[in-house]
């Protein structure tokens, strides 16, 4: 099969039966239906999606999550950045805290008709920003990064003296002061919906605080930036908000599943792989999805319930009862009961076929450079490229 | 700068200090020295040395690990064959138990001139095999994996009814047996010497028992393929075995450091990094390699010295006393020194540069598309491609 190497798939489409494993395989009615009910959701409180593409890195996803082919969106590296602008997004945030060595590959992008902003958190970053600014007859605008929960980045939200000076140093050295930032990464570390909602008002809180901070000292703000998959679901309220980005809820995944902030069934994402081996005595059904497959991604192992490598289906995509990856190498996953299950080892013979749930979908998908993309009658419709690299 | 899609570098090399972070650096005298060290190590058992190309995934790293340009290899998907097989490489054995449906994959390679044989565990998988062979009238070598030490597959090596039965399926049905394939995966355990030898011991008795029952059987065994980097470094002898396998230590790992099989200081490879921030109060340094660059390898968590997801050096490859990457998001690593540590965090500015040991070979080096090859002086002097996929 032809596929371009930075744009949509060509050529022929391989059935589900045919394709080699391991592979990616992306379940287009469960994403879209996940992208609908959060954009429903934002609509209800009157702030923009901006989706993260970090998890996605496809422009063919990116069309179904943004609200515009042009954007909002949020990219999490400058080959991001530089792909989706290729593909015609012209609104972006490039959500690390830029190092100045990177901004003449800012500066080539926005040259090339993208929007793309920065997010910073110092003085420092501040003065490089402006300088290059002032260098390139180019105003980059910046956000200023702000710690919601400590877990990152970030100025404190009530440090308003270096929120101020950054501030200033921005505008006065020539860029632009675009808003403020946040995103509550700590929520990953609750499972209680009243609990992510307080961490979702506490992200909403300090976001407010810290544009108040910028208003009073005669400063911009016009974009007060927060998010979270769990954060972005759970919200209660987001008055002064004016976006809120998730990107992994797209697809969802055992951890986010673990957290609540999407359903086992909602999962959109799945590696296929064949049975290559038994070793019956043990209970072990050996198949061709290793790590490398599924990414070292053990997240659900700090949760309450630990799913190993992930939760086995059969080819379909329905779960077989308490069956999952138990341990992986490199190139072999050892699939089986976890411990204390009731459930029968399901019969499973040598190349037959079945489709595990990933613990984290960022990291799984970026171990594959495609997606199989299924329709609703579980065929493949479509295979979509994705991009890697920084 | 130009890179062909599978092959070797061309055009421009960048300095060390060009170089866009996070990217992979490898360092080629510590790369050719630890090659050199396991050749005379294995020349001194008389037994062939058989690289694992797992870890490299690059045609110019097996060059310089392998006997000869067209080998022996081993690899670890069916992608990796068809690479080298492409880069003329002659000699492969493809590592993990065969599912029928990749046969034909199989023949393909075999067919332009590759001779790549097989392992498998299984009356089934024999069967596969030998039917393969006779409708394609291409005699596939295959390999019987049996078990060192329960870790995985293979056929516990007393099980002489079945080793023999799965010898005469494949030769009486066609195809060819070319011998035993052993890998004592459970020495990643062990940090002890004499432990380790032990294991080495358990892997070649193993295998010789297992060889022993298929001749007495009537059947060949030409090859005794046993391996690990473990083990291959600390087997005491080697009697009737005829190689040994081994692919991570060509470039070194901490988690190997943990082991014993490699000194910190033969470590290859690293990834080079920029600060992007700091949290003064929690003496945290925030740098643009995240698990992303880094992978999610957590290997070191399980040994005696947790190494956090890898070792901060500075830009020429020096270690900072006690300074480890603590945490880590997709594309943020959280630099911090080690709990207990008496240094001093060092002062590492805004775009400071800093290069990063990692846990795992094999994991990190999937994060990324390219090495960047330094030599003696530490100076970028080309770049070598590496593959992925399945």
């Amino acid at each position: 099969m032809a596929l371009s190497d930075e744009g949509t798939a060509t050529g022929r489409v391989p059935g589900i039966a045919d394709l080699d494993t391991p592979c990616l395989l992306l379940d287009e009615g469960r994403l879209t239906r996940n992208v609908a009910a959060m954009r429903a959701r934002l609509d209800g409180f009157g702030v923009a999606f901006r989706p993260h593409l970090k998890t996605a890195k496809s422009l063919d996803v990116a069309r179904l999550a943004m609200a515009s082919p042009a954007g909002p969106a949020m990219v999490s590296t400058l080959r991001e950045a530089e792909y989706f602008a290729q593909g015609g997004v012209r609104d972006m945030i490039y959500g690390v805290g830029i190092a100045p060595s990177k901004l003449d590959r800012v500066g080539a992008i926005r040259a090339a008709g993208a929007d793309l902003a920065l997010i910073l958190d110092s003085v420092a970053q501040a003065d490089a920003v402006a300088a290059w600014s002032r260098g390139h007859a180019d105003r980059l605008p910046a956000l200023i990064e702000v710690d919601a929960d400590g877990h990152r980045s970030g100025v404190a939200p009530g440090d308003g003296a270096l929120l101020a000076e950054i501030g200033r140093r921005l505008v006065e050295g020539g860029a632009e002061l675009r808003g403020v930032l946040l995103h509550a990464g700590d929520s990953y570390g609750l499972s209680d919906p009243g609990a992510i909602a307080r961490a979702a008002e506490a992200e909403r809180e300090a976001a407010v605080t810290a544009a108040g901070i910028l208003r009073a000292a005669g400063l911009p703000c016009p974009v007060v930036s927060v998010g979270s998959t769990p954060t972005a679901r759970f919200a209660q309220g987001l008055a002064g908000v004016t976006e809120v980005r998730a990107g992994v809820f797209m697809f969802g995944d055992l951890f986010q599943a673990g957290v609540g902030s999407v359903g086992i069934a909602d999962i959109a994402l799945s590696v296929l792989a064949s049975v290559i081996g038994h070793q019956r005595q043990k209970g072990w059904i050996i198949v061709d999805a290793g790590w490398m497959a599924l990414s070292r991604d053990r997240g659900t192992a700090r949760q309450a319930v630990d799913q190993g490598y992930g939760i086995v289906c059969d080819a379909t995509g329905r779960p077989y009862p308490d069956l999952i990856v138990a341990d992986a190498n490199q190139e072999h996953g050892i699939v089986a009961l976890r411990p204390g299950a009731t459930a029968a080892l399901p019969d499973l013979a040598l190349g037959a076929r079945i489709r595990i749930l990933p613990n984290h979908a960022c990291a799984t998908g970026a171990q594959h450079d495609r997606y199989h993309v299924l329709d609703g009658a579980g065929e493949v419709h479509a295979v979509w490229p994705r991009i890697r690299g920084w």
